[in-house]
């Protein structure tokens, strides 16, 4: 699946992923009129609003962008009926083709996070047969837990040749409180104090070793390292030279396109960028104003057609 | 909540949780074969019979423990039906008087985690009517992100009268990889070097200041400390006195009555213990195993009754 990913950029020319998190401030108010005339304002409803809303913004950016990548928070707020919309978004991208990242930001102990990745990327036995649970191709995965954690992710990616993305270094204003916090280096680390994300971005390296498709490739085991913080990016970039680095925090959260270039290789791959709100809810900021609820969807397109330039402009510039 | 815990801890003796985490590997053959008979070999089939397996187990333990704690990763590994069975599982416990405790680990950016809090423990807007998601009682959540993906869930806690675990040394034997690592202690900290777990405990203890539903009480903000890490559940407990302590990893994982004491405050409150395998699959331990299949439910109360004996005879044995 990372294969498959990379040859998508390869081919769309954009290392962008466009975050599927609905919320319903941003559906347009014909969409939530005609889902609440159906099933009134309950979940169902609410459900049936944000999975139309997703569906037009798919149909408008699928051949642009390679991958998306639905937030289940945002569908699991609505219970059942949230959960099952999430499943239809999964279901509906990989129809399109799309590379689908599950962000899910889930890890246990050991035998838990078997659990979450045979649903969320493996099959599940159940008698004599075997299912597909919520089947993305990709899963987030938080690493407090440590090696237990993360190693049960690995053994179904292997099976499934899907992938994961481990939390490294988090986009948000609180994420140094742990993540920044100087570690006592070890005799075998060479014994030098390093920041807590370095410790986790050399494990994500190492479990990646295990996890390539073919020697030297990209490893199926990705990391999350945000737009927000371009001088740990540049770090980890050359920390990880082999790990693909999912990069949330671009537009709404403040990465600017200049800030993105310590993410990607010299090869010009080995990231690929998020914007949730930035495109999802283009209509509503006011340089696509003109599009209206009615074309929030032509608002997105036009809005992955800008970040393209800004993320090629960026790596143009870098010389 | 954290109130309601307490007086039903009081009252049962029992500081007890039974872990609902149901694998098709601990449901008896007649339960299986009655689901499967009903619905097929499917997500539909796996879903009814780990709900029955629970609503046996819980009829059988609801007068001996105070709570109970679905690990929602066994039920999403059977996607929507499974789903639907957590939620059925946890509207019966309720029912039943159960405290409820969401063993979900979520955590995100600020956004993010307030929808997870909206969808776990709180209400969530749809038009002008709110609607409870899954409606837990309380919420394990995992710190990784830093405050800004703990504060969501303090919010709706304060506002529905709710409750959060905090991961801060989980019972894994990898947890010491990042959790154990020696942080370099800040000047305003004292500038001593100390455990990632102790930086994690006192921001615990800070969050839980402001969260205490009266004064010198227990506050709704509690941490998880693994039962097989007595040494550091010891010095957690004096790092943080008026938080609860959730403690898995009794019985199955390694953990025995004489390591528990540690995690108790003199009031012989303070913590509550887990067990999920010990509990519910205990019919296919040797010591339980005349109950057969058909009398699982039995077996799993004479083992909360062992259990509660154990701790019981450990914290009279402290003297």
């Amino acid at each position: 699946m990372i294969n498959k990913l990379i040859s998508k950029i390869r081919k769309t020319n954009a290392p962008i992923v466009v975050g599927l998190d609905p919320m319903m401030k941003y559906v347009p108010e014909h969409i939530q009129k005609a889902a609440f005339s159906e099933f009134g304002e309950t979940l169902e409803g609410a459900a049936e609003a944000i999975w139309q809303f997703n569906r037009g913004i798919v149909d408008a950016v699928c051949d642009l962008v390679p991958a998306v990548k639905p937030q289940i928070a945002m569908y699991e707020q609505f219970g059942i009926p949230g959960l099952t919309a999430f499943k239809k978004t999964v279901e509906y991208c990989k129809q399109k083709d799309l590379v689908v990242i599950g962000d899910v930001k889930r890890g246990d102990i050991g035998s838990t996070s078997e659990a979450y990745a045979v649903g969320h990327l493996g099959k599940v036995q159940v008698g004599g047969r075997s299912y597909y649970g919520l089947d993305e191709d990709f899963a987030t995965v938080n690493p407090y837990l440590g090696s237990d954690g993360v190693k049960p992710f690995l053994k179904v990616c292997s099976e499934e040749k899907k992938g994961i993305f481990v939390l490294v270094k988090t986009s948000n204003p609180s994420s140094g409180e742990l993540q920044d916090r100087l570690v006592k280096g070890t005799a075998e680390e060479g014994g030098e104090d390093r920041p807590l994300y370095e410790i986790v971005g050399r494990q994500v390296a190492a479990w990646g070793e295990q996890c390539m498709p073919s020697e030297g490739s990209y490893s199926y085991v990705g990391a999350v390292v945000g737009a927000t913080y371009p001088e740990q990016g540049r770090i980890l970039r050359k920390l990880m030279p082999n790990t693909f680095i999912l990069v949330p925090g671009y537009g709404a959260q403040g990465g600017k396109g200049a800030d993105l270039v310590h993410f990607f290789n010299e090869d010009g791959l080995g990231a690929i960028i998020n914007s949730s709100r930035g495109i999802i809810a283009a209509y509503q900021q006011e340089q696509y104003s003109h599009f209206g609820g009615e074309g929030y969807a032509d608002a997105s397109r036009e809005a992955v057609l800008a970040m393209r330039e800004d993320i090629a402009a960026a790596l143009d510039g870098r010389g």
